[in-house]
């Protein structure tokens, strides 16, 4: 990269894995960054790991050119206007969903829902609708105002949380969304106590921090639904105790998972992001007080449907984004929690690629073949 | 009536008012009533009111010839063998969904979906799977193991509950359904907190006492919404402070609400049994924590659909048989509220008519003229 020898910010010049089109390959092309606006930061990327719904935006989102990428961490290069939080240096964790600390959500107790700060949609940056990318004066749109497959970002201050110097950030990564998701539908969405049981559907990152969750609360039992057999072996390191492959079954899943747990599970989890389970996740919880939590971006179908008497019979349907967690307040936690190694991060990590072969990131995720690919930038 | 004159319980014959088709008026005929089998008591009944779901199953469903009628007070008539809890003169409420007490339901602490004596859809009885009423040897069907439209009825001894002689039968029987349903889903479903907003989509006898609910414990603001510009005064009387008829909104329901309410009600109820509602309800609560409680049973389209999207935003839908209460354990704490006038019945009872009119409750209700019909038995 090279920039101007200004002590103030200016415009730079980097390597950035550019979608220009949907499912198309990622082209890594020059491009250039803003400097940071008043609020925002700028921030060369360390480690980004690819999320499923990066890949799904890929495919079917309309909005290019675009650089994807929303679960990352890197080091703060420069502060705009106005930043008092981060310094030159700071480590941080990107927030896809960010925190104003000020509006009625953020200062609600009760919400993460960001009214400032929250997803962002249009591929800009929230303060003034515009991006911060360019290739020749063309903008690059954002996705979710943080866009880590480029070398450097702009994200804005509340989109962002400071972490120690000392915890490494090609691992910490995860926590920028898919672990962080899982843990937090487990103990904030669905608060499982122990003894519990719980069917989780869809056993990739997010489902298997879900069983991690679960794990850690005393669950008694921890059914994993998948229809991809490899997931089998990998899933009993996350706590997985039953792996039901509806493939090989001769019952409804429900029958199944309601034999396996008398009745029907406490909680179950619908993490595949297809809204067709949605009903198969309630029929297989338990009358009068089961829980199902909904965490899937569906790619297609986004409308649930369900019988009302499913619900009438005292379950509960309940959507989870990113866990509960409020990002900014209550990330910091979670990386005391795995430097006193209370939660594993390290094992999600199945590949680790070179910037330049993202593209393989891509192929591994829609193969299956992945739980967590960490694309490591340029140092 | 007439009955044998040993002093063991024998066939008895009454008037009871049997619906022959779907749809067709009730028709005043003689019914056997068999003497009450092991565990079951027969009881006079002295006050039945006309809820919905009889009017919905009258018109919708298949099993007759049958004896609608669920929402009772009598008094005990007899009692069949091992039955110990009821004597003869005893003053009870009906149960429309029982309680065996000893089922991993009964005794969890967090469900009244008795694993015995729930929901029976089948017009027998729970024990045998048979009827108790016949005419000239012609089994005639019951209504949710009650059938309360008839002098006599027979009932399992789990489906009844006793109450002080010295509360009003023919006021009281509307806690054997729709005003305890409609406390229970603001105070044991929703949990309702003081200060939050609520909006309730129908205002009968269930959605009012929603509305109730709500007052009690201190809503500053409860919304009802009804296409019936009738409903508007007498929702006052049970804590409405807001009326919004459809019919006259130039925007959708869910901006009124969310203007009403600045983004949004904390908790809201479906109380008209379209499921179509459900998304608008969702819709009208709040990002992070809004509350949509289900409480109508559909008469069509049992299918609920909701765009993910609504979900994943934090919010939660739940459904709510009978509020929650246990109701053989719980039913005695809201008939001495009423007795120290802490909630309010008698307002809910727009019409009183006497049994041979029992038709004119159907057409009343059919045409929204009225809350509660409570009808008469002969004494």
């Amino acid at each position: 990269m090279s920039s101007s020898s200004s002590s103030f910010p200016a415009v730079l010049t980097c390597k950035a894995a550019v979608a220009w089109g949907p499912g198309q390959p990622l082209v890594i092309e020059e491009v250039e960054v803003s400097p940071p606006q008043p609020m925002e930061i700028r921030v060369k990327v360390v480690s980004t790991s690819l999320c499923r719904s990066d890949l799904s935006a890929w495919e079917t989102q309309a909005i290019f050119p675009r650089i994807f990428g929303h679960e990352a961490s890197g080091v703060v290069e420069s502060v705009g206007p106005g930043v008092t939080e981060f310094s030159e240096g700071d480590h941080v964790l990107t927030l896809f969903t960010g925190e104003c600390k000020t509006c009625r959500h953020c200062t609600s107790g009760k919400s993460n829902m960001c009214q400032v700060l929250g997803l962002e949609r249009k591929g800009v940056m929230h303060s003034d609708q515009k991006t911060r990318f360019s290739i020749k004066g063309k903008p690059i749109y954002h996705y979710c105002a943080v866009s880590s497959f480029s070398e450097y970002t702009v994200v804005h201050s509340g989109c962002a949380v400071k972490v120690s110097l000392a915890v490494p950030l090609e691992k910490i990564c995860l926590l920028s969304c898919g672990v962080a998701a899982g843990l937090g539908a487990a103990w904030n969405v669905a608060d499982i106590s122990e003894g519990s049981t719980v069917v989780i559907y869809g056993l990739g990152t997010v489902g298997l921090s879900v069983a991690q969750g679960a794990k850690v609360r005393g669950a008694s039992k921890i059914i994993g639904v998948d229809i991809n057999p490899e997931k089998s072996e990998i899933a009993k390191t996350f706590g997985i105790t039953h792996f039901v492959n509806p493939k090989e079954c001769s019952e409804s899943i429900q029958q199944v998972i309601n034999r396996i747990t008398d009745g029907g599970a406490d909680y179950a989890f619908e993490c595949i992001g297809d809204t067709g389970m949605i009903t198969t996740a309630l029929q297989s919880c338990c009358q009068g007080w089961g829980l199902t939590v909904t965490l899937g971006v569906p790619k297609v179908n986004p409308e649930l449907t369900a019988h009302y008497g499913i619900l009438l019979s005292g379950r509960t349907l309940r959507g989870s984004l990113f866990g509960g967690w409020k990002p900014k307040s209550d990330l910091p936690s979670l990386v005391d929690m795995y430097t006193k190694k209370e939660i594993q991060i390290d094992e999600y990590i199945t590949h680790n690629i070179s910037f330049e072969d993202i593209n393989q990131a891509f192929t591994l995720m829609k193969e299956g073949k992945c739980l967590r690919c960490v694309i490591h930038l340029p140092a």
